[in-house]
């Protein structure tokens, strides 16, 4: 009998590794060999997988975004009040435990690199400034939203401020822990929720 | 005669050199032989005056700190109203020219790589937040902040603001324009200066 082979699950096996070893020793350290050494593979069998550098990257980063959507996915079934669920949903996108750390290592790596190497896929941040867009556009909807704000700035001020807060706990997590982070945010809520939402 | 060399000035050249390939190539063709080509000097020249790959993107680090620090203090002499001076203080925080694009490509390497490497001294970032924290301060002193703020919550939201739109800025600029920047930048001065000004 032939050998069964799950390719879905090697490559997601292959992706995992080297996600992995972007965030804890960088890119340069994402060598063909040390991801396979890391899933526990072949070197040929990585190159199997991926012929490129780009490809390995393009899916490492699309199990990132998977990863994340699921679990916003999860918290918008929660029933949670408002504030707390955009609190949530955007706590999500901010490296505030290990899981948030690693993905935003590689956003971080993958968003470096493309933007030197030829190859690689847009990287996740046209959907993130989507999301901000959609949240935006839901709180409106529900009538949770001031009246008079400007969706187009809206949009560029939350999208800014939670990526700059993401590289900012990245950078000096000491400093920026969850507690700083979720007051920055109810302060900016503050600005465009309704009084008493 | 000896010939008289000036090292401070043969140092800068260099640096200059390492900025302009690092802002259009990326770190990984900022190696000693090209960044001699550029500079018109020998590799061994380069060698002798940085050692060290981190000395020398140190050394271009504080040529754009620099820089970046001589532009805001003409800023601030020139008697500019408040709200317009703010403005024009942060937007020299984001790339929106060629010069602030050149040093948001070589901060933005200078954090990546400093992630990973050894021997990098600390970037600008202590610098950045240092820089909002006084400006709130100022603002506050000459009584044109609005009352009740929370000046550690000020200092992270603005922060993380013109971070994020750095980023952005360097990413997307077709997107993000100067004209969009202040746009966002003055809705947040909405929400901290006393109205009116």
């Amino acid at each position: 009998m032939p050998k069964i082979v799950d390719h879905d699950r090697q490559k997601r096996q292959i992706a995992e590794a080297a996600c992995a070893i972007i965030a804890s020793e960088g890119m340069a350290q994402a060598t063909v060999r040390n991801i396979a050494a890391k899933a526990g593979m072949s070197p040929g069998a990585v190159r199997h997988y991926f012929p490129t550098q780009a490809e390995l990257f393009a899916h490492a980063m699309n199990l990132v975004k998977e990863r994340v959507r699921a679990r916003l996915a999860k918290i918008r079934e929660s029933g949670l009040a408002p504030r707390e669920l955009v609190l949530r949903l955007l706590g999500e996108l901010i490296p505030l435990d290990p899981d948030t750390s690693l993905e935003m290592e590689v956003w971080f790596a993958y968003i470096y690199h493309g933007k030197y190497a030829d190859g690689f896929p847009d990287g996740p941040q046209d959907d993130l400034r989507r999301g901000m867009e959609n949240l935006l556009r839901d709180l409106d909807r529900s009538g949770l939203l001031r009246p008079g704000l400007d969706p187009e700035v809206e949009t560029e001020t939350l999208y800014a401020l939670v990526d700059g807060l993401a590289l900012h706990a990245m950078l000096d997590p000491g400093r920026l822990g969850r507690e700083r982070v979720i007051r920055v945010l109810n302060r900016y809520l503050d600005t465009i929720l309704r009084p008493g939402i």
